[in-house]
């Protein structure tokens, strides 16, 4: 059984493109790989790669991993400027035995070493975002409500799983701020035999429960991904409310190794794309964990 | 009940110092911060702090990292020079909604801006060790095999558990690397209804496991702290082996609401600091599980 599965509407064109490589017999590493750069190649979602969201001094700096569940290697890059596609960056120090997990400048040395492609991730509508909000000065930095990390799931033919993730992280951060998403076990997991999970959302949180290991963690331990997700997020939200915050802005994706897949969100939306076998669709789930089949009409105006 | 306990001989001194202020009412916080900038202030510890091993390029590049099991809030800073006192910036940054895991740059420009004492870390020692190791070029890194990060968990009389740990990292890591010390559920993790758990060895491998998060996750689920490390540590170790792989670099400490603790340890001799109640003794584990009270002075020429 192959699947694939994407956070956010914005995944869905590479995630059902990725399927049909799937189909085709490709390794989930690639299928994963292609479905990730395509959200990072595209300046419109505005919170992933190129044209990704600025920090507090305007530079875009993105976070990104990538994860074998057959080898439990990964590979990082945190913090890090001017690298074309940071998931190529996180593939290529998967699998190294030490120094995959790499941040900032040393980074970025290392894409140069590897031949990856360099360029300014600034667009003129990321600088416009910049402009407006050194004038605006939030006092509270959220997590972009529209859409935000990438993160795909990949199972093929093989039964292998990998992980990918991909964010340029919270707009207006602070400099060399780093997420959940290239810290493993929090933004994302992957153990080809219980499972995979990654999360998107503010990833301060996210950390706080180091909700992807334990998604998978869960899984191991008999549950389906959706209670998996379910279960690990809403004992996340119910502490945060005991500590007398509100729930937050997470949103958790889960794949099995039979290909059934689960998310769950504290929030009233949360788009994500899933294949499995021949089929593929968009699906929106909410805090109360319905979920719906929903067409690409439905979501006009939401990456 | 109060209790302590931190990795290594390296740590006892302050370990015992710091159960002294727990008997006289002193917060956890404060017992560990103690017991972490003792080792980081004192040159002749070579893989923290001050006289840290450098990186490929000879920059002592630190990571630390501090948890409050109370709120799940941490802080910590990865890749970060020129700071005297990681675990100082890291606590400063836990509590911090947002923004409380910065990387390089970043993380020393929030030191500056707090006020925190900046230093050169590189002494002499250090250099020499670097021009030394840039002559040989070794073919594979491997963690410090004296001593490595120092890693305290500590419980107050109020029931509030600590974790704080502080490294310079893997001696010869390239530019930017990062271990698993500032990465949450890797390197550590407190939850004052469950148990603390720390990491010390070779980041990369405890990183696959999520150990530190591991340990406290088998603790919530009734394991003891010394169970919990065994049994976390075994199925990582089972899993590298079943992979190709030796058993690694890894060595595990616990410390549960109770202030029972317990260690875990793939290394032949692994030291620790431990104090409860009234008592404190230095002991040491092996791969087997065997544990000893021993005399500092049984562990001469060990750090």
């Amino acid at each position: 059984m192959i699947a694939i599965i994407g956070t956010w509407k914005m995944s869905s064109a590479g995630v059902f493109e990725a399927h049909d490589l799937l189909k085709g017999g490709a390794p989930a590493g690639d299928a994963v790989i292609h479905a990730v750069t395509r959200v990072e190649d595209e300046p419109a979602f505005c919170s992933v790669g190129y044209g990704g969201l600025p920090d507090r001094d305007g530079h875009v700096m993105t976070d990104a991993a990538y994860m074998d569940g057959a080898t439990l290697r990964m590979g990082a890059i945190a913090s890090a400027e001017n690298i074309k596609n940071p998931i190529l960056a996180a593939r290529l120090l998967c699998g190294r035995e030490t120094n995959c997990l790499l941040a900032g400048h040393g980074a970025e040395l290392f894409a140069i070493r590897h031949g990856l492609d360099m360029r300014d991730m600034r667009t003129e509508e990321s600088m416009r975002r910049w402009r407006q909000a050194t004038q605006e000065r939030p006092e509270r930095l959220t997590a972009y409500t529209g859409h935000d990390t990438v993160c795909v799931l990949g199972l093929d033919a093989a039964g292998h799983l990998v992980a990918g993730v991909s964010t340029s992280g919270l707009f207006m951060k602070d400099p060399g701020r780093v997420g959940d998403s290239p810290i493993i076990g929090s933004g994302f997991y992957a153990d080809d035999r219980y499972g995979a999970a990654a999360a998107t959302g503010l990833g301060e949180d996210i950390m706080r429960g180091c909700l992807s290991y334990e998604v998978v963690s869960r899984m191991k331990h008999g549950q389906n991904p959706w209670e998996a997700c379910q279960g690990a997020l809403r004992e996340l939200s119910a502490r945060k409310i005991e500590l007398g915050e509100d729930a937050g802005s997470i949103s958790l994706i889960a794949l099995a190794p039979d290909g059934s897949y689960g998310a769950a969100t504290t929030l009233s939306c949360f788009p994500f794309a899933a294949a499995r076998g021949d089929g593929h669709d968009l699906f929106v789930t909410d805090s109360h964990g319905k979920v719906r089949d929903v067409g690409e009409a439905e979501l006009i105006g939401v990456d």
